[in-house]
């Protein structure tokens, strides 16, 4: 018997409508559909795609054990997550190997801080794994802004806020136009970067970029010490332009 | 009467069904279609939509007067380039005004160093304007190297290969993966960039990812001094993964 694949499917920013194509059709052909979520929530991939599941496929949702409970630097948080990720590669391993295609739902882009790129690191290579593109959040937080977020020759840095303040700083400081994803409670420290790069009131926040939700509003403005999961912040490039 | 609607649609990295969902529909149901290309030749963005515009559509082919003949830094270059897309521009706006929606086709997604960006700045606020994002080249080109770009916290630099080389080797030694744009014939100053960083191993070259000619080589088995347009080339990171 020849072996399922194992799709990772890049969803886009959170519209159905901004999925591929390719993904768009791989979804409604789809016979086994599987997500992670946090334990309890239905989860964002699968919210997603509500509606364009082929009744009687099978869904497999991937609940993980642990989100912030655990700091990311106790050894814990990195044994528990490698533990999980073992055990749901195995779970499509089997369906793959059993003959059964497999589409992996992924928020964004798969290859861009996504967590089936853990999947795809223990699978590629023992049954086959394809991954389809899709538009990163990223896109969809420059597009909902209004502006281009480069110009010319301008330099993007994508940055974690979860990384050290002089790291960010200086990555701020040495970049023309920024990215900066995975904010939640590291705003302040964000906002502190930011000021002391002398990009503070060149930002903006947006929010649930491609969601009914979406809202954009100068960093300055907006209030409070935690950004929602789905948060961008943005400060555009000034480049070149005719 | 109610003005057109100008869209700036984007197509993805140049597999047809890349495309999204949303710039598929708007595409088939259009009845003006606008595109840049080289004088005297088909046209990229053209070329991916082969066979999807409607029959009796119009098309609209927007010839750059200009592309390597004249320096970037020779103001004859900044003056030609802005006369041709106050031309663009003056005739997207008067079909809007006259009531007809005008699909603009970009590859790539169009915010992200695209030329769709200065008939925006020229329209937005003038006649309704619409941007669908899509997948950009380098998702594609990094989905295409069958490896993660980013893992865990690492830090993404996305640089234009015309830098100067000083300001190359600074991003690539700051960052921990690596996208690179608009190579050419920058490719040999991209190499000393590299090494200078210590990362020319590290580094492959992604061709026409996402077309038929899709390539990807170690940057240094690529040989010659001049990579094609469609050409992408890629450090990835190598951050923390349970």
């Amino acid at each position: 018997m020849n072996p399922g694949i194992v799709y990772g499917l890049g969803l886009g920013p959170g519209a159905a409508d901004l999925m591929s194509v390719r993904a768009d059709r791989l979804l409604r052909a789809a016979r086994h559909v599987a997500y992670f979520r946090k334990a309890g929530r239905p989860g964002q991939a699968r919210r997603i795609v509500e509606g364009l599941i082929p009744a009687g496929a099978a869904e497999h949702p991937m609940d993980y054990p642990v989100t912030t409970e655990i700091p990311l630097d106790d050894p814990r948080y990195n044994a528990t997550l490698s533990a999980f990720y073992e055990r749901c590669a195995a779970r499509l391993r089997s369906l793959a190997e059993a003959g059964a295609d497999v589409v992996v739902l992924c928020e964004g882009d798969p290859f861009l801080y996504g967590s089936f790129m853990h999947l795809h690191a223990r699978l590629a290579g023992v049954v086959p794994v394809q991954v389809v593109p899709g538009i990163p959040g990223m896109s969809a937080a420059w597009t909902a802004s209004g502006q281009p977020i480069t110009w010319g020759d301008d330099v993007l840095t994508v940055l974690p806020g979860t990384l050290p303040e002089d790291r960010l700083t200086a990555a701020i400081r040495a970049a023309d136009a920024v990215v900066v994803m995975k904010i939640g409670r590291h705003l302040p420290r964000l906002r502190r970067a930011l000021a002391a790069a002398g990009r503070a009131e060149a930002a903006v926040l947006v929010e649930y970029a491609a969601m009914p939700e979406e809202r954009v509003t100068p960093l300055a403005d907006y209030p409070g010490d935690h950004a929602p999961y789905f948060s961008i912040a943005l400060v555009h490039g000034q480049g070149r332009r005719p």
